[in-house]
């Protein structure tokens, strides 16, 4: 509710239009909705552009499907991470529409297609092994209605496979850089693109990995300007990010 | 050089309008010129779309003279950051526009103003003590023309004073946020916005803040989606991020 | 034994009506029993108010259920945490009235109600995964006697879900909050709060959360005042902690 | 503004006796004051007990006056920690009646004397080098009209020392248990103790104290229950927390 | 393509004796191959010396057939590591000469015999449970032609195992040495060898190994000179590394 | 072979009662078997006074089965650590003497019993989950012939439990603690006693115990004197080395 | 006072020969003695066998001086470690007989000569900058009236070096090994040695030496049994912890 | 002396041509030289190629005086490291022709020059910061007889700069890669080299680059294969490596 909207209700108040009752209903009106485990935050698509995100992990199906319900009353579009085989099932007993991507452990629900957007989104992913999150990223900014492109395996140990791709990196309104061990791609991929880079680690390594806090840290410590770092493994929060950045474009 | 571009230069050659030499040197052109201490890369303002800055720190007055000198041959801007007084004399040394922004730490150069951009930048400052990153930010940002507004002392001990800038929040077209201590303003601030919000952890606060690590995992481990983070202490980056997020918007 | 119980001992060796031997029993007399695996410390309802606490895990069946036959000789309530279903039927077979909450992970015995207090407790749990540790907490809190009320799922990227439940934060004596991911809301409670209140972080969370370290540095760096933290995952001592503060209230 | 206050409100614009604009003016009515460096939380003292507090370590001179000029006109007490003597002069010269209590390096004002509160707080100090730290939780919890004592060099090498006060641990309503090197003593006195402790560790060591991150880790690993832990040398923080813990009873 | 080529391409466009697209096929003549999941880079054999090689950990097995396929289109010897039995499989899928080394976890095919190399290398394994992590840089080494000679048990806690054997360190061009807990060996074979040390630490130990942290660090932070580090339990580094500066010696 | 020894044997050789080849025979004599998988270092028991010891962790039954024969050619007595069921029957294939120490996983083998020494050990183990590595602690020193008391559940947080036990604690020639969580007992300990003790932090605890790390930091920095630490759950460190301690008593 | 003291106490009362006041006094006689900022331990020479030492750092030139005079009262002999020349003069106003080992950083006043002890200990130095450590060590258990030894630059790097002084190492009843870097030498030391080994990791080395952390890991982690370990550059606690050792060879 | 040497010496022993105590003697012949503060070890030069260097950091001038001049009296070159200028002249006390490369932070002294070795060694550089560095590699190979070739100012966030420079790559025998920040560089160089390649964190940076602890993680998991990392900031120990492994080639 803004300022003007309160300017405007309290207006029809003194101009005894409204009760005071009903002011005060209208007012309070919790933009979420309380379940049995959960404050539904259906205000969310409006604040933020973009309905909430089941995060399955750590959460039982029947929960799963009630919060997926919850959602699905006022929302056209459903996304749900970290989701098992079992997560699928639970949002599909929600809505009949629940689609199943296995790579990128994700669920989405499509009541209808989100509108297009015109800002190309470019996934870069660096090794065989990181393609969950970079399908997972590609998922997520798939679900705002942007194109998005995916190339594997372009990492620095043989720096021609990403040189070829120069055209694509060019093109691309926001890039997602997704890599495991050492994570030297996003501060090359910085160098050569000019638009904004969104660096995701992966837990993908050993020993002196410490389970991605490496290729963090390198990311982190980037030398290369345009870059920012979300949480390793987080492809959700990549996708999220590039496409409130491509989007911000398509908006204009 | 685009692949039409070569299409073209051998098509002369084919036609013996360029000599093979002449050929060669074109391809081989280097986009950057080595002067004693550095290889300074001219081609980064046509790649990137902005000038290659100066990271003072570390650095000898000598050499900041000549790698400003040289990248102001072709350059209409400058940007020279974690600059003391003495940097700021050697890049005054280089050219006579060259200002001082103490707070933040950098010195600008600015022959002709940079071209005003349409995109709104909000710069978030959770404490006072956070203020001369937060500075940076800004001034990073101002280089590319953007606006950039600024508010400060607004942590989430006292959420009041964050809410009463609701209007800022929902104008900016990207948000940078700058905190110490525990971090948790861009959590707060990414469940309002409905921009990209890059989040900057700073090495204020003590004990078991360990130089900045506390808020940066703070901010890695977000649970609000549209969040990127940069390195501890990187106003630069996270200006040169949103600018390079608000500058997109501007160029449709 | 008090300074002036000895001396009321003392007086009675003087007046021979107590043998020296027996002085010697009494004062030496162990506040602890000895059983085959531990020392069950019998003077601690008197010492700290409230009887040991059995730590379930890495404890054999066998042992937990001696434990709490020694404890209930005395104690009128048992707490067990970390209590698996094996651990549940070893404390059952040491008393018929132990009852097993699952989500919490804890077995009680009552032997008679506690009695109850006026202090109120409220737990807040930032995400649904947090519950079992929250449910931790407010069983522990509930065997003191204490009223305990509890809010889920009111994470700080939707920040009007914390500010509906104002009045409950505001009848609070203790407030425990449980946050796991980036651990951000004791420090937006806690500038809301007039009370104590305990952080409680949690190992829910992937990447660079690291087990919980993320939300309990975050915790320890609050810049709200008035904010104290226990051990990632510990629920109980929470509770504890928030039934002792509540508990003085109701003893004066 | 409760919910009752803002009934109140709606019905006198309903009656017309508050115009749509005052009454827009009483519901913005902004807490806080803004000035140049900072946004004073006035609505603090009000909501939490005790107005806002000035951290000093990284704030200039003449932004310490401002804010404690602010604050002070409003309200009766002011406490501003980690001050250098330079820190010291800037306050004085917002109030005459500022004080320096130069161990605990702080400074505090009281335009008049807090009222005095039943509550009890004992600081207990392991170490003569953690000295500092205890008294500035001594210093702030003063400030809420607690008494508070404190005992010097009580560490656990020699227990003894720890048990000839055990009087006054019973006598404790909250203590506060300050400790470097290992910072073992929470652990000890948690057990002796029916009051709520709260543990600061200090940076008070070396090697592998990890500038305290050993008695930080040792203090929240405790098996003692109703221990809580702060930051690292935050004196502060605790004082405020036993006072908070003190007072509550003292309030009914 | 070296200058020199692309001069002699220059002139026969010039000499209209090779088509403009022809000349633009060979320069973007792409030296890898993009398959299903990856760009399989068989220039890597011309610029680095040897085949690319499959790390199978958490590549599908499907994925690993069809990757080794693509690289023994046109390389004689491939070498997978990190390989389960399963992987063995899918590599033998594709080649009939595939070969499972269990204990080094390798799997090798050799269509012919790499060419014997002068140089001698000498693996050397502080104890018996860093076996595995040895026996991966033998095979490593011998994919190269190199004569690789294994001595194990050789700890420093009976440091005249080691002196036994002075005779095989000093013959060696390079010696890899493997160790676990505490990782000391290194240091002392570096003051006795006068060739190059590859120092390889493992995950072998527990408690304060911190899954091989500690021996990691004891070798970055040796005291002798000539040893350089590989990441933990990186086997096949240090085969690699070893027979690229034995093969040097080979190749005068 | 002490100088001494060397000296007669070069006697002996100017003599013509040793040849040559021989008197190099016997100098090279290793003291060392070479197995199929380890260097047996038969020469240990001459050296160290205690024949080397089988760390199972890691070997494969028929190589623990090999090593230990190859010991007991030669040793009297044999110890296996982190033992399994499995791992005990490959000791017991090697001999049948062999007994199994199932809490403390050790396997011992006695051909004839070990000297009686003077010295008394006593282990004292904070928790009840902490008597594994306590009992690996009393089971290793018993192989030297110390005896050694062990005395369970004497944590710090019911400290009269320890004091009770002076009596053992003021006899003992040198005292192993063993605690996990906060480790805080080997300072207690440390300052009542008056001969070495050895501290053993153990993996027993959760969140931020981070594996052990808590407690080994705690016992790092106590601030007793006469305090030495072991590896995390070194039980078989700190028997050791208790028992090269009581020994020398014995000795004299 | 021991149970028997109790007992001849408790039975005087019976006899009334001492008074119930006198008999009270007696047994609370605090064996402590408070001064402005310490409670001075006079009953540790009784219980530990040496009387309290100051530890300097970050105590006031007054308050040693205090102390000092205190301990001095009732002890023979007094140790202060990390003394600086301040420090030094401090102690030397509490006595003249005040001597400074500079090198060391201790200050010790014999007032008469502590009594020889056969016990031989061996302190051992890695490198030349860890003297000051080793020195240390020497001081503190020359203060028990042991003999110590010491020998310099005998790191693992020219193992020669060590090998050289066998002899010395094998007539020792306890050595301190001192090492920075890598911290290798006490593994190798442990292996030769048959007496019990105190390792101290300085922080003497850089980079990935992170503060003594690597030699620290490197000696917890040693493969050699008979090695306890003690905090980083503390050269009082290994010594102290030698003297105890080799005391109590000389004890029998 | 190799077994051939004392087979030589027992023969002369039984034909009494040698004395048992001149045997004795030559045996114990130390390849070391005791002076006040160090054993130099000249037979380094022997057994390792290079005689010993001195770490003049920690070390009083008086020392390095002393030490340059006992290894002087038998080697041709000496080099010190981590030199101020007060240890140059240290070293000009012990030897007149000592030189000061001040960027390096290396004394050298060449009694005579190093015979010239075939083998090429090139040094690259990520950041002008990171030259001193760069320079102790290159003066401490160069001390070898190596070609040292060096470029500076290569970082990967401009390819095209390290690109450009692919023909020196080629041609080397060795490659030393230094990078503060991110420490990508390896990475790259890894993938185009087809020789070793050492790797060199610094610490160059800020933030999350934790003292070089971010670029020594990235090279550790670099996924080039030949590539190896030392300490961070270890110029010195990259160059001696390089020239070991440079040398070998030589050597052929």
């Amino acid at each position: 509710m803004t300022q003007e909207d309160f300017r405007k209700l309290l207006k029809k108040v003194w101009a005894q239009k409204v009760s005071v009752e009903d002011a005060l209903r209208q007012v309070r009106l919790e933009p979420f909705e309380e379940i049995s485990c959960a404050r539904v935050d259906h205000h969310r698509a409006v604040r933020c552009g973009f309905p909430e995100v089941i995060f399955c992990q750590g959460k039982r199906p029947e929960d799963i499907t009630e919060i997926a319900r919850t959602i699905l009353k006022r929302a056209n579009v459903l996304l749900a991470t970290r989701a098992s085989a079992e997560a699928f099932e639970a949002v599909r007993r929600a809505h009949p529409k629940a689609e199943y991507h296995e790579l990128a452990r994700c669920v989405t629900v499509k009541k209808k297609d989100p509108e297009p957007q015109p800002g190309r989104i470019l996934v870069l992913c660096a090794g065989t092994a990181d393609i969950p999150v970079a399908e997972e990223a590609r998922v997520t900014a798939s679900m705002f209605g942007c194109q998005v492109g995916i190339l594997c395996d372009v990492g620095v140990a043989g720096i021609h496979r990403l040189l070829a791709s120069m055209e694509e990196i060019h093109e691309a309104d926001c890039i997602v850089v997704v890599a495991g061990m050492e994570g030297a791609l996003p501060s090359v991929v910085g160098g050569l693109a000019d638009c904004p880079v969104i660096a995701v680690p992966t837990s993908v390594g050993y020993g002196a990995s410490f389970g991605g806090l490496a290729p963090l840290l390198t990311m982190l410590n980037t030398c290369a300007a345009g870059v920012a770092t979300v949480n390793i493994d987080n492809g959700f929060g990549a996708g999220y990010m590039a496409a409130m950045i491509a989007r911000k474009r398509a908006r204009d």
